[in-house]
């Protein structure tokens, strides 16, 4: 099969605030072949600026857009997905924003080959590496920001508790900025709310930026609340913040890594920043084959995988597709309060079963269907004019 | 003084070709304040990535961008240059390319407060730091590409030593391309050419991916012609490759870090790369400060600071302030095959000294000055459009 059209759609709601809310716009890359079959990924990333490595002109030969590298192109079988994304990102050498935008385009591959081969990709994955190939399930999280106030996240975990969550993560918002007590009260409430028999998680957002002193002295303030961890305390670049913080074997684990902007990033953070849970997001990390090694080397170390998933189940389907068969990363972070838009992506969600969990489903590559007719109002145009040239504007969906 | 405009210029050779010869085009961005004092500053990067970094429309809290966070802000001194990027980096926190793009603005800053406190920013970098504040003369090194064959390698050498270079680095074009003889011919022919009194660098472009033995071998074979350093062997995030390379000690010093896109890179290539040599762009690593903490992490290790520096004399500026002071850091990277475009930005570009020695200059800010009317013809005009607004259009020069 070749490749015949390699098209990002920018998809928003119609208001965007300024809330750490990542399911307010998205951007969608489908891949078309010759064959009549086409894949379909999602990036967790700034629209404009990914549209922008799919059509931007050439510097040199280490600036290369992505679609001048897979256009034309042959795509018939896994090799194929990884000899492509070494040329993609051999030509994007000098674009810091590759992996961003490249990894709706990697799962878009994977999707087409996994159709054309009748096989989910997680059993792809498995072939390729010699692993396990049985999908085992998921207890789902539900991925949540925090309430404005203790009594509003109270009133929330009740919400996700009547909704039959067992584990809530709760994020963002006001922890970290008003101070120790306020803090401890935001983790209380989510404690109280969801009850004693759940997991709870806290994402402090990054709020601490090199802060490790604070972070450590919040994690053992924390620890009467038993949650599963604490995440991103410090910012993601703060690897030796996370060293120091992590060497005092604070009594909630640490969990980082959604900022994995690439392997090492993720690598530097396992070996070097020492945390308990590494959360890898596909749709910015550069795709499932750089999510799939931090899953290997995390079965290495003795951390555990989790997927960062902050978008729609067509991110869900990729992310979960990665570390679908190792059974010990049983967690998975399911987006509970997206908006409208990252509801309406696909037409077959991944439902959470009558016993509280998630499995992957055994239909070919990602197993999830991208509803057209639902997203095209929310469709943004967008046209891009350089010089006399216009390099991109927005292809039918 | 208040920031009232922050306009990124993308400016072209009317032809680029995929040669690895990055002064085919440039971003450069000014600022301009209330106070009639503008600054300038070049990224290294990808024009239109980096431009849509400056008005991609709000996603989230994460994903703000750089105009939306400068403008209206007050700039007086250097804390507030410290300040602000902090609060772009912050509200750009989930653009990869936030790095890339930013440097340009973050020069630019540097250069109103210097020129408002009448001061080069190699002075203000030593009050900060308490560091010593005498600028030091450097040997400028040509950097060239190297011919396609030995022999027209040798005639470029042959060339600059004419031009009276004393040092000059050859890089990427055929080099590990066509096996070790040729590449042994290629190094022997560059110094040839430029004589046995004179520093040669090789430059390998990152040829040799995570194939450390392959850089070991080559390292060893090069050492009869005593080259400074073998540069980039290894693709730029292959840390592990790094550290396996430098651990068998190569007779030839390994070189690297242009491809460092936040201090972490740059920190993670000397802490555990273990390279001997660290290379800086100050126009995608985020700026002259990250530039200048990568040079104070040098000075601890007993690494070598260089600049990386493929574009024209602004960026060789901002390059030349970060490490003037440091005597020991004696290695200028001097761009001498440019193109027309980047010899005509700056109205006074740095001259080599009679004694064959470039110094900084005591200017206030950058001490260059760009010359509007010799760019206007290179300026390509840029329109973005998202949904029915424009986000982007060209301001006048």
């Amino acid at each position: 099969m070749r490749i015949v059209a390699v098209d990002p759609f920018y998809l928003r709601m119609p208001e965007i605030t300024s809330a750490a809310d990542g399911t307010q716009d998205t951007l969608l890359v489908r891949i078309r072949t010759d064959a009549g079959i086409d894949g379909w990924g999602e990036c967790d990333a700034s629209p404009l600026v990914s549209i922008a490595v799919y059509c931007c002109p050439m510097s040199h030969g280490n600036i290369i857009n992505i679609r001048t590298s897979l256009i034309g192109e042959t795509v018939d079988g896994p090799d194929d997905v990884l000899r492509l994304s070494e040329k993609v990102l051999r030509n994007g050498l000098d674009i810091q924003q590759i992996q961003h935008a490249y990894s709706g385009a990697e799962i878009a591959l994977w999707d087409i080959i996994g159709k054309k081969l009748q096989k989910p990709i997680y059993s792809l994955l498995a072939e390729m590496s010699a692993t396990p190939s049985t999908p085992h399930p998921k207890l789902p999280y539900a991925s949540v920001l925090f309430g404005d106030t203790p009594e509003d996240t109270y009133h929330i975990a009740v919400a996700l508790r009547e909704q039959g969550y067992h584990a809530a993560k709760f994020g963002w918002g006001p922890m970290g900025k008003f101070g120790e007590e306020n803090d401890i009260a935001l983790v209380r409430a989510a404690r109280e709310g969801m009850g004693s028999d759940t997991q709870i998680m806290i994402d402090a957002g990054v709020v601490w930026g090199t802060d490790y002193e604070t972070a450590y002295k919040r994690a053992e303030a924390f620890a009467e609340f038993s949650p599963t961890w604490l995440e991103e305390p410090l910012a993601p670049d703060a690897i030796d913040a996370y060293s120091s913080l992590t060497a005092k074997n604070p009594r909630v684990p640490i969990a980082a890594g959604e900022g994995s902007n690439t392997y090492r990033m993720a690598e530097d953070l396992i070996t070097h920043g020492g945390v308990q849970f590494v959360q890898i997001d596909t749709g910015r990390i550069g795709g499932i084959m750089p999510s799939f090694q931090v899953r290997r080397l995390a079965e290495q170390h003795g951390v555990q995988y989790v997927n960062h998933t902050f978008k729609s189940h067509l991110s869900l389907a990729a992310a979960l597709h990665v570390f679908a068969t190792n059974p010990d990363f049983d967690l998975l972070e399911y987006p509970a309060a997206g908006s409208e838009l990252s509801q309406r992506i696909v037409k077959n969600p991944f439902p959470v079963d009558p016993d509280g969990m998630v499995c992957v489903n055994d239909l070919p590559g990602l197993g999830v269907q991208v509803d057209i007719d639902a997203i095209c109002p929310y469709l943004v145009p967008v046209n891009i004019h350089v010089g006399t040239e216009t390099v991109f504007q927005n292809t039918f969906l």
